[in-house]
């Protein structure tokens, strides 16, 4: 059996986009469903996801273990796995780790741009690696079966998630910076740690991720896919899209800047371009998978291969970290 | 005037202990209101000393400048200034300092022991110095008049907050490192960059700071201080005991593992010795501060440096930072 799997999304949710992710064959998406709320906050958003759940049943339903995948295939609906891209929502409580697992959450990235209490993002000056309490925390993390993702985090403080973590880790959303460099992207020796742990690479299709932004070819972006599949493996790599579509662009405002700051930081972006930027045009939602599959095929990917990449990889791993 | 001042105390608070430090002739006191406490939970800890302050209205009363010193020494009564020993109070929002300092609260500590959101503590492994959020916090700390205090901090986070702060900052509660080398006493390169800057060091008497602990003699301590004279100026240096009188060792317990461990961390004590340690009998409380003034004037320190030490050089930083 095949699945179709995107490994981040981060939507303006509606009935519309469950629509869309249906029509693009989408068996299970994982959502990022917190960047900086703290946890009575995490309960307030999984409320209006109740609600998505009720008012779309036929469409989508909270995804908690690879089985629901299998699920959602049989049903021809979505299975909404949720992940948060900061680890706010457990504060500075070891206890919340389970909390957060028993509320049916399934991925924490340690960190998003910034220093957390766990580890160091990747647009700070130094990265001092995990912290005390960040070992804690992956302990608890690999107990409760709960996915370190690394896609926001610095360089070291990824290496040694990897070392300390007993559980493979992911990066849900991402590319290479040997194609794109830029602070979000992960270098080779990196993914080259990723996979030898049997972590996941999740590409990301995010026009800041992207070599030419918008710009970007299919063609130049399925011929990364085949350089990064000679580095890391071709079944350690996946996707996660990264799209947030219908968002405004005060969302990416709030995403990069939280609370912490009085000046106004841009990111990924800049002053000019301060916005989510466009899409490119083979890939403007997730019905983009088609093209995908055409463009793989077309750098000389197998048809195994293919079908890996667009969702049995990620279908392995959510197998293997139960 | 001669002003008498401790600059760190955190005792289990009684009429008892404000009648000590009143005997002892203190005008002022610095306490820790705050080990791991958020936002709300600081405001319910407020509560409780409002009732103190209306309870001991004769004795003491909320301490906001150093104006309230000199009213302290006039009504013979001691004036409590208000501290965090981290910045959990402000969470990850940077609106939160002018919020806790419009709530009285004049000193803060941008980190525990650990890893925080502006900083690393000294029981970290590496040391990655000021963040992102530590910055603002900092230029905001500065803007408003909340003092900087790193007694708890790594090194290099320390020497960085003093770079980057534009006002005095201090370390109001450790020893120097030549004299007994734990983790949480001071290099004399930190000294030295601290007193360059303006900034104060309080000598503390909490045994596991002291050179034979518990047992520390009063000449050996004082021996200390004056080479500490040496290396700072002797106007750089004040005391900041950290007595916790009366406190149970639940206390110690929660304050060095908080919430962020499931086994248990014995911080400067071990797992043999992992209660509050018993004070020297030369300095049971602050009535010892008549013993450190024998002591200081045997080891050769003038009246007028003597003075200093035990509480003018705290009064002028206050005057000067406000």
């Amino acid at each position: 059996m095949n699945f179709k799997i995107d490994n981040l999304q981060y939507c303006n949710w509606s009935r519309e986009i469950f629509e869309i992710n249906q029509e693009a064959g989408l068996d299970a998406i994982h959502v990022t469903i917190v960047y900086h709320e703290d946890f009575n906050e995490l309960k307030t958003v999984l409320e209006s996801w109740e609600k998505h759940f009720s008012n779309n049943s036929d469409l989508i339903f909270h995804g908690k273990s690879f089985k629901d995948i299998e699920k959602a295939k049989s049903e021809n609906k979505t299975a909404v796995f949720f992940g948060f891209q900061n680890c706010s929502p457990i504060e500075d409580n070891i206890d919340l780790v389970e909390k957060v697992y028993n509320l049916g959450c399934r991925f924490m990235q340690l960190t998003y741009n910034n220093q957390s209490l766990l580890a160091t993002g990747c647009y700070e000056k130094v990265d001092s690696g995990v912290t005390n309490f960040g070992k804690e925390v992956i302990k608890e993390m690999n107990r409760l079966g709960l996915v370190i993702d690394m896609s926001h985090s610095a360089e070291k403080s990824t290496i040694e998630a990897i070392e300390i973590s007993e559980k493979p880790i992911a990066i849900t959303h991402a590319n290479p910076s040997f194609w794109h460099p830029v602070k979000r992207n992960k270098s080779n020796k990196l993914l080259k740690i990723l996979s030898d742990s049997n972590g996941m690479l999740g590409l990301s299709l995010y026009p800041h991720h992207l070599k030419n932004g918008t710009d970007c070819t299919l063609e130049n972006f399925c011929e990364m896919v085949a350089k990064t599949a000679d580095i890391m493996g071709v079944e350690k790599i996946g996707i996660g899209s990264d799209l947030c579509l219908l968002q405004p662009d005060s969302v990416v405002e709030w995403m990069r800047n939280g609370t912490w700051s009085k000046s106004k930081n841009f990111g990924e972006g800049s002053k000019k371009k301060a916005g989510f930027p466009k899409q490119p045009d083979w890939f403007l939602d997730a019905r983009g998978f088609s093209n995908l599959k055409v463009g793989l095929k077309k750098v000389g990917f197998s048809e195994n291969d293919i079908n890996g990449i667009l969702g049995n990889n990620w279908y392995y791993f959510y197998k293997n970290i139960n």
